[in-house]
């Protein structure tokens, strides 16, 4: 994971929302182009950046480390989630891919489908000598809250015991029961999932400074950076608290400037 | 995709109708004829012409460049709708292709069969050095309305997040809502489907309009050319709009003269 | 297909109800011996046989061209058909066939499963040099009439479409709407399908005539040759309508004699 | 088949009950122990032991020769039976298998993948130059009785048509009946399946020598004689119907000697 | 098995419990690092250790022979029970196993699922040299009580059927039972799995002491040892008894020291 990390911590800008929801659910004029991300990443100094394979294809121009999505599915389809390989690690690397991401809905009923591919993708991933990370989302029928405590931590580690370098798993509202989601993720880094857009720059910051409190690695965020009004600085804020261990208070600020 | 297009537009002859929707649901004594197509194409100056394999190796002349449909279904099936391989990249190839089509039933609860196949098609195709057209459909149980904005967007969305060189999706009725759906592709070319026989000239010049006004690069049309009276002249109206930027009224014209 | 021709025409006897119907729903003592039937091939002066791989390996004497079916189901399990490979092109090549067989069962929910085998199957003969043949037959609950025009023409038309050279489908019930079934064909050559034991010779001697005047290039026969009480006499008659062009008359005194 | 067969009689001792039955269904203390039926096949002068690859990689002496059964299924699953391979042919061969079987459940709504797997193993088998044997049983839904006289004809009979060089078959209950079931398999070998244990030794010789006056080639028999009280009397029992035509009362005497 | 196994008994660690039940489920602050455990099963010298890949990769030192756990689920969803590859037995070599394991959820509807993956795993781990170890647990809606005596003892012969050097069991609450799962299993070795915590140490060092009475090679055994206050001391007891077939009241003082 060292080509996404910065003195062990890293922030990691994501851009698969274009598959997984649509556009019309949460882009707008100016984000609905990869190219506006592309920038942001970059001018951000994000240390990553997750694109699926077309938009690495035709936007992604080098400036910031990429992981390639391998997995994929729209919202649409109503049942237990699936979500099968779109690109192959190869494809991925002969694209730029650092790393490569896959999507494990854990307590789907097709969950073996998903545990089974990213065990393949782990390995081959390893065998290229690139990282493998696991988006782990608890979801199906049999998951009642997908961010209570006890569920993230099992997605914390399930990620860890299936040999992902990386996982990254929605916040469970607070310091102390995320620390123990870090603690069943092990060595394998956790990465927060920055999720829909916050009401307020204060609560979403909030959460992140909860997560690294807890121990996590970094932040995976898209949409509470690229929908926001100003996404450098709302970057330039996350920074201080993943990076620089610093306060919301002082984050803040670096929103308002 | 430059084989396919003239000064960046295009205009592709779509004919694989007897398949999808069976011979007595499209075709006359004159248009079941796979030969009838092949000369409209030629004579009626498109820019490619899509067949499925059977067709392609019986009836195809190489006059206009050939894009192979690499899978395919009947229309008697009730369910959800699912579309598998009929015919592999290299087999296309062999046949002439220039450029490999497949269907993705977005939202079926069949998608993930469908992703995953026209991801491996990608990069067999882009290994090949061939552009990989995605025919993104939305449909199934989960999708109300095929021609609602927001479906159109999303299915131009998912053929360049998927990777396609281009992606062929229906009209939505309005250049304004189809102009989201260019912008949601991106770098991704956008071809509107022609879709059934419209019921006037006029109407059905005027979505390819709408179409082009929008931002798409063109059109593939099948039974609006050849179920047409003058399948030739109706040919020159559709060049006068997608590669002069032509008005309707001059495109009526040409389909009177 | 030329192997199986003669003059353009071809008579190909079928004999793998043993395994799609049962041998006690077909047969007697004397055809379910597949001795009795490679003997009728031979001094009937078929232009086919068409074998499974088991009947193929045990029985065939060389002395009418093989034609080996790759996929097989028994008549047994309820609910939408399917019938999967049993003998792969190699196998069937190494048994000396000249041509392969296959059934897909158009309209059932498991339709895609065989036309994704059976485009397999078409890529790997043709590799080989040898023609694929496809046994076209509308079933499953979403087909409510398999002998309707359009359905027919349907089947003609998807074999086409997948590249078979010739498709057994079957007889509509009259000369004209099985032209339009042999029209939607194209240059896939058409067989009617035998079916089961006609009441009398001369109705099936009639449906014959009805699909060669309609542009057939032959018949697929089994119970109503190898269940006739001569069958050398019926293959008579049926070459007088098939390479002589003769007519019912004719063809009935050949029955008779 | 002619490793198992002495003068074109065979006589095969079946093992894989602990598998398809369980333990506690079928073994006592002494026959739960593979050794004992090992010296029993040996000292019984069978001319084939039928093991899975378990007893067969760690109780298989040599003194037999060996047929490897290479699916199989527990009897605890309710629903559509369904066996698939769990040994390879490859692997089959590499523990001493000089043949092996595969049970086909004909008429379950899974009988495709049986179907399917079976034409692999076959024609793998035939490559190595090893036999493939169908232990081919009607079960599912759709069987309403499997030792109906046509339902075991139609087994038989499908094992001729899939390449089997021999098929292990239920009685029918009657001479007559069986002898049909023979005539259906043709060329294919015709082995008695022994069932569970019968009431008298009488009541399961008559079965045996009803088989065999129908033209069976032998028999495959299990309980009936590592459930006997004197395993190596009925063996010699069975010897004398099988391989010297004897009558019942001739053989009843060895068991009772 | 030699590997794992000290004077023919052997005591393995288990610690695929974060996968299988989630970290909330069974893991205190202490065990929930896979350290602990290493350190565990160094220091309470046991003849082998179970983990997953991704523990394996990140916490294996070495000291202790390692079976690497192939297949894996949450205990999240509903419905029949099915656990795939997540490991190929090539990357658990790579990860320094010595053996591998699998569990087999014999009764399932997808039994069939796993029968024939642990036939492919047994089959590649011997080629390689090193032993497949089937984890055998009757579940789902088939089976009513999975400690009842001829279900354990059909998970036993399932596994001697299917090839595994060992199988590990769940205790049926009896030697004299217990004693038959054992003889099912033959020359497989068996070892008694250790379950959830019991309630007092006596109660589950006599289901070790019945087990190795019953004739168990050892015992694998994950959350009696590391839930345990004194882990080491727990270690010490169950090696009293099956390493030097002590009896439970030396066992016990040795917990108490």
């Amino acid at each position: 994971m060292n080509s996404f990390l910065r003195d062990g911590k890293g922030m990691l800008l994501a851009y698969d929302q274009g598959f997984e929801h649509g556009p019309s659910a949460d882009f707008n004029d100016k984000n609905i182009d990869p190219s506006y991300i592309m920038e942001i990443a970059a001018q951000g100094d994000f240390t990553g950046v997750v694109f699926h394979k077309g938009i690495a294809e035709k936007y992604y121009t080098g400036k910031v480390p990429l992981i390639v999505k391998l997995n994929g599915k729209t919202s649409l389809p109503k049942g237990e989630p699936v979500s099968t390989l779109v690109c192959s690690v190869e494809e991925a690397i002969s694209l730029g891919a650092k790393g490569v991401g896959y999507t494990i809905y854990l307590g789907s009923a097709n969950e073996s489908v998903m545990l089974e591919e990213f065990g393949e993708v782990e390995e081959e991933a390893h065998k290229r000598g690139i990282p493998a990370i696991a988006w782990v989302y608890p979801r199906g029928e049999a998951v009642k809250n997908d961010t209570a405590p006890e569920i993230v931590a099992y997605a914390a580690r399930a990620g860890l015991e299936m040999g992902a370098d990386a996982v990254k798993i929605k916040y469970t509202g607070a310091t102390d029961s995320f620390r123990w989601a870090v603690r069943a993720a092990g060595l394998t880094k956790v990465f927060m999932s920055g999720g829909p857009k916050a009401p307020t720059d204060e609560s979403f910051l909030g959460q992140v400074k909860g997560a690294m409190d807890a121990g996590a690695t970094g932040l995976a965020v898209g949409r509470n950076v690229w929908q926001h009004s100003n996404p450098l600085k709302m970057a330039a804020a996350l920074h201080e608290i993943i990076f620089n261990n610093g306060q919301i208070e002082k984050a803040l600020e670096l929103v308002a400037q």
